[in-house]
């Protein structure tokens, strides 16, 4: 196992958020999963020159992003735009990626079940054999209720992978886990070797460390598995707007360049623009917990 | 303490439900905040011949409901509201209005922290006047962040809470807790004589015991500061809609009459109309899991 982060959660140049990782010990990134952002050439000797690879990355299904859509052409525009991810990683070196199906807020289907799962399972098998192509696992990545109301826990996303191929994986987040399992452990248990990614922050999402999750029995459990991939850093703090507000300076009150729709993403999951010193203390916080229990 | 529940988490009359919960136990009711739906003379019986009392009501912060809004005559009929709310529970008797005072699903705020804090604490006063006068307490619940992004743990409640009035207090629910509080047991002892109301689902939201909260170490942290209120049932069960779903049946397929905005409300928070056999399921398994506990 190795420590990992997104860095969908802060708009800042990549280049600064590689320094600041390497010092903290992380070894890879699952980089934001807009490849218009990132000029392939570039990024490379970015990762190159900072020490860092490329671990994978995760799908940010926002907008009309949607593999379980009743629409025909957004289907087939969503299936493209996996595959777009795919292929970034593909020619980053990456080995992953997450996979979220439907739509990040989206929480009323638009159809039968049973029409619904032939559309997920037909476009998912047509991200995976894009995924085989290229020599990147695909892993299912189920979201607490809020997020989405169609892949919520382990047995939902395994559900999915079964259905489209032996080789097709899932991946778990400590955050949703703790909201939607029975028991987190026998839900690391189920996916056991499927478990392709898995990614950490604390029941409240802040750093680990940061809460009441007990890390130390969450590693033992994916040691017991036989896990050795990234334990993936994504805290998404939420704004304290009260006088009780234990970090009155993590918001960021300069003007920031951000696409609006990824700025929505981030106010959906409760969180805001990030002051760079929270956003540095919450990855040094993530490794100092982790770190220790992986080693 | 004695156990209660909430009814608004299924469309069916109150006597079926009050006849439901009597057989398992419960004591009394927290009444859907929904005055409209309720005569009082009707209820009042309905009460008395099945032997359970009102203990309250929550606020249902529906729609234009919001007591942080920029707009001044949608504060005024937010106050409105939940004076209303509180009047109902007077006139049957009860004795908490449990409040959520920013729409339930709005992530956004309207204005500035200090504009926002000044109209929800002026609002929240006036409530709280109606309230002492109808000799009703006040209890500010804190949500999680998918579902307001303005109070979200017990700090922040007990924050409004002070700025209003020494006698106004909080609500507190298992379920948010387990996602907001760095840690469960501390929140509910910083709420300690201010807890006025506590709401019971499980980590999941499923029934108390179906998930992985420490339930006797729940109740006994509560016994610790004297709370002797009761334990509101309030489960909302996500469907589950892939060939991994535990409780394939608990989706009621048939034709139930209930508001729009209701229906949505349930939607939002993952879950459906639920069938009565399911239901009734969790009404049981609440109270074989907490009653034993409070004894």
């Amino acid at each position: 196992m190795h420590l990992s982060t997104h860095n969908w959660m802060r708009a800042e140049p990549l280049a600064v958020t590689l320094k600041r990782i390497k010092k903290y010990g992380y070894e890879s990134i699952e980089i934001s999963g807009e490849p218009a952002q990132y000029d392939i050439k570039d990024t490379r000797a970015l990762l190159k020159e900072h020490g860092i690879r490329c671990w994978g990355a995760v799908t940010l299904t926002l907008g009309e992003r949607n593999l379980a859509a009743k629409d025909e052409s957004q289907r087939a525009k969503s299936v493209d735009y996996v595959k777009s991810v795919i292929t970034m990683v593909s020619e980053l070196e990456g080995e992953i990626v997450t996979l979220v199906p439907a739509t990040v807020g989206k929480v009323v289907p638009d159809g039968t079940e049973e029409e619904e799962w032939q559309w997920v399972v037909d476009a998912t098998k047509e991200c995976f054999a894009h995924a085989r192509e290229k020599g990147v696992r695909l892993a299912i990545e189920p979201l607490n209720r809020f997020e989405t109301y169609l892949f919520n826990r382990a047995a939902q996303a395994l559900a999915l992978a079964d259905a489209v191929d032996p080789d097709c994986g899932v991946c778990l987040d400590a955050f949703h886990l703790n909201i939607e399992e029975e028991d987190i452990y026998d839900a690391i248990r189920l996916a056991g070797n499927r478990l392709f990614d898995f990614h950490v922050a604390d029941n409240n999402r802040f750093a680990a460390g940061l809460g009441h999750l007990d890390w130390p029995k969450i590693v033992a459990t994916l040691k017991e598995i036989g896990y050795d991939g990234a334990l993936t850093n994504e805290f998404v703090a939420p704004v304290d707007r009260t006088p009780a507000a234990k970090y009155p300076d993590m918001v960021e009150r300069n003007p920031v360049d951000i696409p609006p729709e990824q700025l929505k993403f981030i106010q959906d999951h409760g969180s805001s623009l990030l002051t760079e010193k929270f956003y540095d203390d919450q990855m040094r916080i993530t490794a100092e917990t982790i770190l220790p229990l992986i080693k």
